[in-house]
């Protein structure tokens, strides 16, 4: 993994976050290599597995599964790019992929956030709705994902 | 992995599907092991790291990551569940998580065909919106993604 995290952000609570606020990660390079790997294992599909079998198809060429292209971007917001102290969990959301990732692609997650709405029924949370883009070195957007998460507010004080 | 695939399916066009047809997949047999194994990699938080260190969050003991329950979905999908000839290729959808997937779960996927919608501009293809249930063996969903699908017809015969 080639993330880095040089500099540790401050890990966020609720009550720090507002709507427009940005975040954005550390970089992950991707090779031939890690895109066969997980395809075997999750998406064995000839354009994931192999350059030459992915040329007569959609995809022109080898591709990553958009599932990698997910799973790299989770790790991503989790190791630099979306710093809230009690983790980020997701309950779902809006996924798409405008573009194949491809080996070579240095991948990078830019978010946003939407909207926040405090929880009705649980005072200690609410739910966090962030937009986030995975770009590549040119800036072209691989995956869009608005996600809703569970964020908790800061404890009171004991 | 613990998929089987005993009886190959028909490999299917855009022609051959209709909405409402239904596809199941074979199981796979989720353990401790390949939830940390995924977590280090993709996923680095406590409640997909440790079941320790998962009993005082939201989760309450270890928790899969969302995203290998996605990765196993599409593994399930490509290699028993929905039988494409071209393959599955999802231009994006909406993903949630009604609850944790857990060590010991077996997963299977049940999907449905909501709509079809043939490509106006090319003729060769269309979109087909699939909704998936992925349930363990108790029939509890674990997560319910609902995809655009790129489903291409049958090649007119050379």
């Amino acid at each position: 993994m080639s993330e880095y995290n040089a500099n540790p952000q401050p890990r966020l609570y609720l009550d720090d976050l507002k709507a427009g606020d940005r975040f954005s990660s550390a970089e992950h390079a991707l090779d031939e290599q890690q895109i066969l790997e997980f395809a075997r294992q999750f998406d064995p599909q000839p354009f994931h597995l192999s350059d030459a079998a992915a040329r007569n198809t959609l995809f022109g060429g080898l591709a990553a599964s958009g599932w990698h292209t997910a799973a790299i971007t989770m790790r991503l917001l989790v190791t630099s790019g979306m710093p809230l102290q009690d983790g980020i969990i997701g309950a779902g959301g809006e996924i798409s992929w405008p573009q194949p990732t491809r080996a070579g692609d240095i991948l990078r997650v830019e978010s946003e956030i939407i909207e926040i709405t405090p929880s009705r029924s649980r005072p200690d949370r609410g739910m966090v709705k962030l937009r986030s883009e995975t770009r590549n070195q040119r800036g072209e957007v691989l995956q869009l994902f608005v996600s809703k998460l569970v964020v908790f507010r800061k404890p009171a004080a004991a």
